[in-house]
């Protein structure tokens, strides 16, 4: 099947299906001398637990991460960073009818299509579970980040549920971790939650639109014609479970806007950099980072299990119709968002390492 | 500054700046045995040519294609196969003014940031000429496509400039190539027509959205997590100048759909092949084609050349004013529908190639 | 550190430290619908363990494989497979004294040099340890060979100990797994198995020559330039612990010969398919397969942990001596036999995927 | 036919047929501002070019380079340098017989068993000429180490011609460049001269080692595992035509010592940096380099177009026999020391960069 791995320098492979025995992430290419723990990783795990509320899937996982190597003496040796997260709940009797049958909406039938064999299981590596690894890998990212650039910043937050979308003079960052939406704004929060609940209710589900955002990142990250930085930031998004759309900056309405209006002007900043006059371009000119905030907004679809009955087929070929059963989300785009700093934390850090030279120019000094 | 290769066993390394002595694509992996001769891909070349029309720069460029190698007695013999366009225009002149200063939202202060030295003639390897030689590599790609997949088509139309959307019911494909926009209208492709006018003689200019459509590909082209079919797709266009957006089938709208409007039921075709009943996946379900059309969109930012003077600096810091006078589109979308179609046509065919092999199965019968 | 994958389409990632909690390796790439469970990839590690005989280290490693991913109702689904061996006898104690000093002959100054910081337990990384996550790669690949070329066989054995050499008339590939030093001759295993204990009890140790053995492949595999098949055999040897030269068909000796002796003369089989009257090529011709068997060899340095005393300096650049204690292998050589089977399986079983496509042409049926 | 690229981060990609249009090189991923013009390469071209004396294929190629892009003002911009060499002479007549037998010991069966399709004019690919491509492009990487390393140096030398070696003892560096063979002793040269010259009369043909020595590079290049130093060697070394055997340090022959003949002691230079009593290891412990003379050497077979009568096949399949007339060299290996060279600078560049990141740590400073 092939194609799990992502990254250049700093390279990811992720492995595992959500109804086997584990999964977890295979970090390579990280630099020496990271001070990194468990715990560290535990942290930014948790934010996509499922179970924590009634929005997610109540599926309960422990998803602990084991660090089964790469790391000496509570720092990174450079060597490949095992992470496993052992799957505890793995309640298959739920997915007895899907064996059968293919779930609209769900990878079921391409991936038969494709290999003639499959895990009804969950889904396989379809499953949203094969994202778990990546925030373990994205925790990796950040810390090797929070080494070599005190001060950079990675945050997501949501900027739309389904028919809702954010004010954006209501933004206050303060308020993303204090709802279960990620939502910077506190008024919408409640408005989102009254939403989501009768819709959940209801056996349905919606979409979402996730925005991450990074500061404290210098100019000059990214190649000019196939790895753009904005071309290598979609293709992490885009290859986030049920993710059908990235934008960069203004994204697609960048498409209405005139020359005058989408260009940013420069200028000379107090510190001798330069700077710009507004960010359409969501911080990157040409592929390169500029050194402005760098944004990205990924669209995630709704969740193809509900509980509506929907006509398909089956293994023999037989037309029939199907109930998604089971433990889902009602809005699988909440728990994208910690998933989405992790892609973006990988990215910059590969285009860091590019730049920098694996090693991170570290020499071991003799006597 | 390498990343200027892009593709797994089908592999485009594009080379050459603007105003270089020439740029062009090396070709490798076309599997052996496929017709091919410089025509064919001057046909596609001339799509993209400049010059051909007011709305396009008045920059004239012959933009002939010579294959030097890895064609031998009009097939190719699987070796690499080199394609160069000399570069006939180079008015070097046009740019005396930003070598000095920085074109706002063009690639010039990020580049200088990375790399401290640039070829400030039209932008070096930033310019849109790099978009030739995709072009003339998409050219192999779909005569190794028409080779292998008889009857597979690709074709890529305009669906908004600026303000302006096309209207969905008035869908004519036959228009597509009777107007200068391909656009899929011939009342919009009037509309457009004045619109743009206006916009290129107030020395202003506007984005577009392009779609690109592959049908007759079958299923299971692309992989499960980081090398999904859109993964893929979404890096190729985001790849192309000036992009900032990437959709596939429903795209960032799917954020405002429920699940039961989302996702597409399947039922079984007379031909005993799975169908569906509609496509709001845009073909693709958990990173795998399912045989429905392919969808991609791309979001083409507006030019950022225009004639309005703009606020910016010089290479010594200096905050200043620029016009950028020389030769532009008022909307470069209108070049990257050829463009975009060429991309679609390496990706289908790598992940062809993937699946059936680089040789293709071919074996040398011996007597 | 990176660089601990290799392949194309089968892909392995080896990761884990010698004396760390466990090590193992991340199978990529393997098509879907073979046949495997832990017992296939067991017996091929159990050729390897330590401490089978007085001629390994006496280090005792249950070497058990566990298999996390990639197996559903005993079969490979073609997602990753994760390949987990725990690290069961550490005994950090003897390595005490190496923590300070870098041991002559081994990786510990040269990391250093590069990275600044090394797990001294053993070496990490450059342990020999790290062979048995490739040994069982190799069993995976094996296996997914058997299915797709019933018939293949890949052979390992050692052709020279130190100063002993084999005799080919005598060569009888029978008697390979009848003594531990994996030699075709009854009388040579005798006369090494005295040779060795010599130098066993003298604490020294020495050198060996491999060759490895592929029969029944087919015609076709590799590519013409910098894929040849002897490259990619040659960087897959060299890539083995130890291995300071790599060979292919008649190797270094070549150089002594004439166009007459080396070229080998073709004729046609009852078959009707070509045969060679020779096999100074080693089954590899401009890189490519040509059905003949495939032979490689490759030399291994002799254990540089020694009972002798060396001159070598500390952490902090002072001159000093050392003698490596602890449990080391008279003759890695020995162990590195199935290692290089392994190699082999892999390097071939990728090459039969770049020509046959990544999925084997499976297709799933519907109805 | 792919797999025609090699390197990491300097990345050369070879294209072309012996008797196309032109052959060249892609070069991707030079640091940019390295000092580079055509007259530089040329120096190196003009090492290899055939026709120069009675040894060389009477073969007549200016094999003049041309730089396309990449360059301007004089210096490497960072974005891809492509290398075109015309091809001059191309008398197709030579190689009429050829077309319907394939030559013994040629790539000619093995092509064909592969793609069913060759150039049967020299080879195509497979041709030595392709080697020309590589001597341009180590061009390129040797101007890159000279900016990066000044007081770097690379040198290139046979060892061996047929059954006449060097003797160590005479080795004189100063007489490298005085004679066709590169051989490192008056004397020797004059011997092999009367040696070859009667091979070349009776039409036959001998085979050659070839050791490249690289001095004035640091310690730490190289990846532990499957990026090894010397695996990355051996791999281009035995990418080049007709080499079977690769060697690092003692090669082969470090399977006859004992640890204490073979392992390097250590001690402190008056620099304070470590250095070695010895350099069995050739510069490579553990896959990384250690500062001291990286030592290759790589065998080259005979060539295989000799005046004998030898028996084949033709594509018919018929039994049949054939002598190569056309223009050939009575031992390639002459022609493959200025090759060795080139491969050996793209790799150190490679690693150099893989260490010390892409742009080199260049930053355009502003104002």
């Amino acid at each position: 099947m092939s194609f799990n791995t992502f990254g250049h320098l700093f390279r990811v492979t992720t492995w595992g299906e959500s109804h086997g025995p584990a999964l977890g992430a295979t970090v390579d290419g990280c630099p020496p001398g990271v001070p990194l723990e468990a715990s560290m990783l535990q942290h930014w795990l948790d934010r996509r637990k499922p179970g924590q509320n009634k929005y997610t899937t109540q599926r309960r996982e422990a998803d602990e991460v084991e660090i089964l190597s790469g790391v000496f003496e509570g720092k990174t040796t450079g060597t490949p960073i095992q992470l496993m997260i052992r799957n505890t709940d793995q309640r298959s009797k739920d997915y007895g009818d899907i064996a059968q049958k293919f779930r609209p909406g769900h990878a079921d039938i391409s991936y038969w299509q494709k290999y003639g064999i499959r895990d009804y299981r969950g889904g396989g590596r379809s499953s949203a579970r094969e994202t778990a690894a990546r925030v373990a890998a994205g925790g990796v990212a950040r810390e090797a980040i929070r080494a070599l650039l005190p001060g950079a910043e990675i945050r997501g937050y949501m900027t739309r549920m389904g028919t809702h979308e954010i004010d954006r003079a209501k933004f206050d960052a303060a308020e993303i971790d204090n709802n279960p939406f990620w939502v910077p704004d506190a008024t919408a929060a409640e408005t989102w939650a009254g939403y989501l609940d009768a819709l959940r209710k209801s056996g349905s589900s919606v979409g979402a639109v996730i925005e991450v955002s990074a500061t404290g990142f210098p100019a000059g990250l990214g190649a000019p014609v196939y790895g753009k930085l904005d071309t290598e930031l979609a293709a992490a998004m885009m290859s986030i479970n049920a993710v059908k759309g990235v934008e960069i900056g203004e994204g697609m309405a960048a498409a209405e806007l005139t020359g005058e209006a989408n260009a940013d002007e420069i200028y000379m900043g107090n510190d001798g950099q330069p700077r710009f006059s507004s960010n359409h371009a969501g911080g990157i000119l040409g592929g390169i980072s500029t050194g402005q905030e760098i944004v990205v907004r990924f669209a995630v679809k709704p969740t193809s299990s509900i509980l509506t009955t929907r006509k398909t087929i089956d293994l023999d070929g037989n037309e029939t119709e199907i109930i998604t059963k089971g433990r889902h989300d009602p809005c699988v785009g909440i728990r994208a968002v910690p998933v989405g700093e992790a892609m973006m934390a990988c990215v910059l850090l590969d285009h860091i390492l590019l730049d920098r030279g694996q090693t991170g120019g570290v020499r071991g000094p003799i006597g």
